[in-house]
């Protein structure tokens, strides 16, 4: 007898009594589940890919099978931006991506993945789980079928690479960039040239000179690009993403109809994801700065405060006016904005103000 | 029949069946199991003993209460620094606590909770998870019985409340200080008399002059203690605890009794409640810090650079001390410095750039 033809074959009894008992269902007597996971990830892809397997890990391994989560790179199933579409309708039960792939369906969903100049990773796990985010984000997921949570981050991104200097506000106008999204948007009102390119396109199109400069991750993931090849300068920090967030996203309906012990462990297992995948991203940048600078002689260039002053009073404006006229956006918006008027004090005398203290020069060594 | 018996009444032929399967046991075959986890906090303690009750909950439910988890304050089974020997011995199955508070054991424990001048929570979630951390305490712990694992982190805490001001380092010499630990051991070799008191007697001894100083933790625990009635400076930043780490060990036996699905459990539902403690941390202390500045005026102070400089030196010498001459200690002290180098350079790139640029004069308003 093959193990899952054994499995079978205790299930009618076991469940019977637990039906009786009103248990609810033990894992060996109910039929073992497959959910299908499709994702906004080419396989394996490190940092977001890597973490969609090992959230389908947890799962799967907590529930001993039972439920046991398929993961489907980018295309396999549905093309990427359309995983949402796909678990809404029921086509999968489950997405892995960013929320910022559907400002379509609402602008409000932007504030959920990252906005210019908005909370940090640690900041948005605080608005989200104690600050009244995860409601807000139930609430809109809601009228389009979906629960959705948070599943990693990629901590503060880089603000790209140039093959220019940036200097002064002068040097953004007519800069072709690729950057999709708000952060293009904030760049395209200064004047810069902005799109969006698939990843595979942005290495030829900036070697060739069709464009000047990109953003893409940190450093981790642009060392493995190959970015510093072709591109002379390294900028910092990504006001475009501070603390770009991912999230899975289950249907409704699938969701609703888990058991309460399914649903623990499967929000047990986003959260385990969303701190284990932050981590990764720090420890790679970490050690991936270093190579980029050491060894490849990268150099790292800060953008002026006149230029990130301009930048950020952009960035304002232009999330604003998201909100304007749309009361789905405005509510999310002005929870958004109060959570992080008080995060920017605490950031400054906590985090920030250790950073400082932490660079004055004396030396930890071994 | 009691539920409790007829449970019990199905578990020796479904316990048969999996074990002659070699498949782990299914929750309703097994006996249901009581897990005693010892903690060193107060009963619903904010932050940590509040963590402690969702960490039991996380894992009763997701166990469907296989692995029932019972949570005892400090005290009620063991004395709060006892937990480490109750779990160690196996008189309890786990304990909820920081690794900090047995230095007895090893020097090297202070590592996996804080150190002076150490790493930021997503720093230290960054080396135990992806930089070699958890294998080293791994091999630590487990001379003393014991496998541990993240549960959770204050984030930077405050420098503390001080009844005079602090400009130089002349200020320190005979300051009386309530601060613990290898913090305390720091500013008394800068001259101060420092000395550790329970959490009850701080008020009073503050209040009376027998102490001019004491830390706590950070706004929201600082602000439910009122210590702005008595004190009437608010230093920052905490030098001495940048991001406390707290811990979920379990006895080693026990760990290893567990089966795979209810090691992944308990894995996932530690590394859930790591990053929902941080988050509440730093959604409350914003919340707080608005309160004690502007309802009770509360005078906030950076520690000067010159201050910070020296306590720094000071720091740096002091951890390398607990390393020399201890192979245990210096292997852990090795890879944790290693990694804080790398750390250190992408924060000032990433978090620290960030918060400078979101600090120039912009507002985002609603």
């Amino acid at each position: 007898m093959k193990r899952r033809e054994f499995i079978k074959g205790v299930v009618p009894a076991a469940a019977g009594l637990a039906a009786a008992s009103g248990l609810a269902a033990p894992a060996i007597a109910q039929n073992k589940r497959e959910l299908k996971m499709v994702t906004a990830w080419p396989k394996n892809f490190p940092g977001m890919g890597v973490g969609a397997e090992r959230l389908a890990k947890r799962i799967t391994e907590a529930t001993d099978g039972q439920l046991s989560v398929r993961v489907f790179a980018a295309g396999e199933l549905v093309p990427p931006f359309e995983i949402f579409d796909a678990v809404s309708s029921g086509t999968a039960e489950m997405y892995h991506g960013a929320e910022y792939y559907w400002p379509g369906k609402s602008p409000a969903f932007n504030f959920f993945s990252a906005v210019p100049f908005g909370l940090t990773a640690a900041e948005n796990n605080a608005w989200i789980y104690h600050g009244g985010g995860q409601e807000l984000w139930d609430e809109l997921s809601a009228k389009f079928n979906v629960k959705a949570m948070l599943v990693g981050n990629t901590g503060v991104q880089m603000g790209g690479w140039f093959n220019r200097e940036i200097n002064t506000l002068e040097d953004l106008k007519g800069l072709k960039m690729r950057i999709p999204g708000l952060g293009g948007e904030v760049l395209r009102r200064l004047g810069a040239s902005t799109l969006s390119l698939p990843g595979g396109e942005i290495y030829p199109a900036l070697q060739s000179g069709a464009i000047d400069a990109t953003e893409w991750v940190g450093p981790w993931n642009d060392l493995a690009f190959g970015f510093h090849k072709i591109a002379k300068f390294y900028y910092y920090p990504g006001f475009h993403e501070p603390g770009t967030s991912f999230s899975v996203g289950f249907n409704k309906g699938a969701w609703e109809g888990f058991t309460p012990a399914q649903r623990q462990i499967l929000q047990n297992a986003a959260a385990a994801e969303n701190d284990y995948m932050l981590a990764e991203f720090n420890a790679r940048n970490g050690a991936a700065l270093k190579t980029l600078v050491n060894e490849h002689k990268v150099q790292l260039r800060k953008f002026s405060d006149d230029v990130m002053k301009e930048i950020g009073r952009v960035s304002g404006e232009t999330i604003a006016e998201l909100a304007a006229g749309n009361e789905d956006v405005k509510k999310v918006y002005d929870s958004f904005i109060d959570f992080r008027a008080n995060a920017k004090e605490w950031a400054n005398i906590s985090e920030n103000a250790y950073f400082d203290s932490r660079n004055l020069d004396y030396k930890y060594t071994k």
